[in-house]
């Protein structure tokens, strides 16, 4: 360093409190404002916009110096909680997202605490991510081979889609990248996540060569069509290497068959891999399970754990069957990660790290022990039936009101129908309006979506403090609002 | 669903407390115990491994039935807080993790109760992301065209060189992939963190295709070196990308030149990207500017706050120049993303689910909201120059025993050094041996590297625990240990 900076004075400079009591009675008072946000969701507005005061509040410049604790925690009550996205209200079935279970928040907040880095190591964050990891695969009857926790559905459908194309690529794509072969191709449904089209992106294979497969009547994945196209691709010389199959799609919560697309995978040595962001976890249902036949045959299954196990974001989880298969994948040696005879550090052989992107890596696994011990697999089972008979529920609902219309067979938990009280080519603009007005009001939050061309509200129930009252009040809200969506805002 | 899960009795079933009284008073105590952890941690081992009653515990199966909350406590103050990485210890210097501010942990705590998706959408997570992304930019004088919060330097690496390939192809990557160009080719110095190997090789292009450019003295980029492989792959046919710079490399700390880089890559075109894990931080403290100057001529920026900001992972930063950079790369449609005329999904474009890879995204940026108003822009000033200044007295202090070495040249806040207890040949044996003994004695947990083949004790700095009499501590103990590192297993 040129100029060499001068120690602090006084030398022991340190952002610890210098008055812990003080600090802990302000962290007392963030967990009662935890607790009150938890508890009361019901009371408040599914979702409301920021006022203009908390706009120009969270636009102020970058703060010179510090505030007193106390004076931070005002500020965050007046400006961010009132303003939530809304996944803790018992109304809300947008996207699809968690609402929060509060054990899983005790979770986060030991997890931050102790800030381990689950990257590799001997310590106790180690131990429980890999006891978690098994007691996903044991939930969901998964062969694991190896896995990982992931900031989610999409990470684990990257990380699963990577792991394919280096298994599958015939070559040294690690080293000789992929211009050293032939182009590789990889199949889906229309109807899968946009996350698939992302990670065949950043891999480097293009989107054009990611074939978009015709669905049938319920939405699944089209087999003959997918049979063909693969031949066509061979015959021109192109290399498939990866089939993904849907387990609850986004837009209508469809199966692909699995079953059948693992048979298919197995003939043409394709890998598997299979997107349960939410419908993995409906295994947890023995009802369900004939729908989602085959998903353990997967190379690959990704799922989400901030779904429907209703936990806190950001956690999903990658399962895959060949125990090398992340590895080979991910694995990078480095002299400053090597083991030693001892200490934290021995032992780093199957390290997480090198089973993904990151490093450094939060202790994610904590909420999620922490809630499967004290709910049990038994109350997720409960709780994930639940929701998928409150879309039944709601499907019946739908169906006795002429004025609503179903748009899609309804599976597991996602609802997709529409309002018809416009003419026929004004249905899309009165629905959008209908549910802009619908979530503006805070009485509930259904997202959307599009199912051929229709404008479709869409309700996707991952959440654990839904009702079945809920239902009907989204139902009669429907009714009244679509007399005249426009009518409050006038 | 071929059988449809019927409701379960009672209709309302829901895993939210049925005694939220009972509830509070354990989540207090999850508090409680968050707090003793982060507030005494002298008092413990740095490190210790876990028994094997622990060990045990968490093998068992998955819990069919849930537990009280109680009991669930009982178990993670057991089994699981007694053997943390280490990292909340004023003598953690392992690796480069964060000691977990507590003001920190208290935002990890709001962010998971009130759990948005900052993916995208008009709430107050969107808002405090893009305060805090406009305050990373301000505090490090970096032009932002467009950032984004990440889950740390790995990510962060990884979206940078995503978003350089896109740039700088050439051609339509993300829809024709990098078979239908020229083979592209990465720059960096043989000190640079494997992530970025990891990224080049994810993006398809291959590790032979990274070119290890060669160090000086003191472990900066040779620029001659790096100017001539140019144009060597350049008359190879071969197309040139982007250059990775190191604003304080894993191993030494060393600091390539950042300016000189800079100017290079406008010469030929190639987009630049910092690796600022934890150095780039040290812009804060005026005295280190020189050091890391041009650094904010770089494309795209990458850096921790889980190290040197010193708050709880997963959190770090990565900012780009160019506003279209990271949407070029990153951004797709899906008709259940659409933009609405109102409610949370008006005005969707930009979202930060368009300048990476994931849709959710965990509210990271409380923590850092909360910490900067809480400590100040000035509080952080402070806190990394001391923790230089205590690399400094490290220094000093081995410089003046004859049997420390220091191993080279102390660059921000990483000191390498090692023992020279034992004959030559025996010093990296001798040296881990010392490490271990001294990580497993609990008295203090730097890590290692090796420097030019020599087997370094790594000390990096970013705790805000750390005094000066911990140093003083760490060097009697090598002094002691280094004697007969074997002695205590005997």
């Amino acid at each position: 360093m040129p100029h060499e900076p001068q120690p602090t004075e006084p030398a022991d400079f340190s952002l610890d409190p210098s008055d812990w009591e003080g600090f802990r009675s302000q962290a007392m008072r963030a967990m009662e404002t935890a607790l009150d946000h938890m508890q009361a969701p019901r009371e408040r507005p599914v979702w409301q916009p920021l006022g203009a005061a908390s706009q120009e509040h969270l636009a102020g410049p970058l703060p010179e110096q510090g505030a007193p604790l106390e004076r931070v925690l005002d500020e965050v009550e007046s400006h961010i909680l009132p303003f939530p996205y809304g996944n803790s209200h018992p109304r809300f079935w947008g996207w699809v997202n968690g609402s929060a279970l509060p054990v899983g928040v005790l979770g986060d907040l030991l997890a931050s605490a102790m800030n381990p880095n689950v990257g590799a190591f001997h310590h106790s964050g180690t131990f429980v991510e890999e006891q978690v990891l098994r007691w996903m695969a044991s939930m969901l009857d998964f062969p694991m081979g190896d896995g990982l926790l992931t900031s989610g559905g999409s990470m684990a459908n990257l990380l699963g889609m990577g792991a394919a194309v280096v298994a599958r690529a015939g070559f040294d794509l690690r080293r000789d990248g992929l211009r050293s072969g032939p182009q590789l191709v990889v199949y889906q449904s229309t109807q899968t996540h946009n996350s698939i089209q992302k990670a065949v992106e950043l891999l480097g294979i293009g989107s054009a060569n990611l074939r978009q497969i015709a669905v049938d009547d319920h939405y699944q994945l089209n087999l003959s069509a997918l049979r063909q196209q693969i031949q066509l691709d061979r015959a021109s010389g192109l290399q498939p290497v990866a089939v993904v199959a849907n387990a609850g799609s986004v837009g209508t919560g469809s199966l692909d068959p699995i079953d059948a697309l693992a048979d298919l995978c197995d003939e043409e040595q394709l890998w598997l891999h299979v997107d349960g962001a939410f419908g993995a976890l409906a295994w947890l249902v023995p009802e369900c399970r004939p729908a989602l036949q085959g998903m353990a045959r997967a190379d690959s299954l990704a799922f989400d754990l901030h779904k429907w196990l209703y936990l806190s974001s950001d956690v999903g989880c990658l399962l895959v069957r060949d125990p090398e298969s992340l590895r080979a994948a991910f694995a990078a040696d480095a002299s400053y990660l090597a083991s030693l005879c001892g200490g934290p550090a021995a032992e780093m052989h199957g390290a997480f790290k090198d089973r993904g992107i990151e490093l450094t890596r939060r202790f994610r696994a904590l909420k999620v022990w922490m809630a499967l011990k004290h709910h049990g697999r038994a109350g997720f089972e409960a709780m994930i039936r639940e929701n998928i008979a409150q879309a039944a529920y709601l499907t019946k609902l739908i169906e006795g009101e002429a004025r609503l219309e179903l748009l899609a067979p309804t599976a597991l938990n996602v609802v997709c129908f529409r309002h018809l009280g416009a003419p026929r080519e004004q249905l899309n603009a009165h629905n959008e309006a209908l549910l802009v007005e619908l979530q503006e009001s805070g009485i509930a939050m259904p997202s959307h979506t599009l199912v051929d061309g229709k404008f479709a509200l869409r309700v996707a129930i991952t959440n654990h403090r839904s009702r079945r009252e809920d239902f009907e009040i989204l139902v009669q809200a429907c009714l009244r609002i679509g007399q005249d969506p426009g009518a409050r805002r006038r």
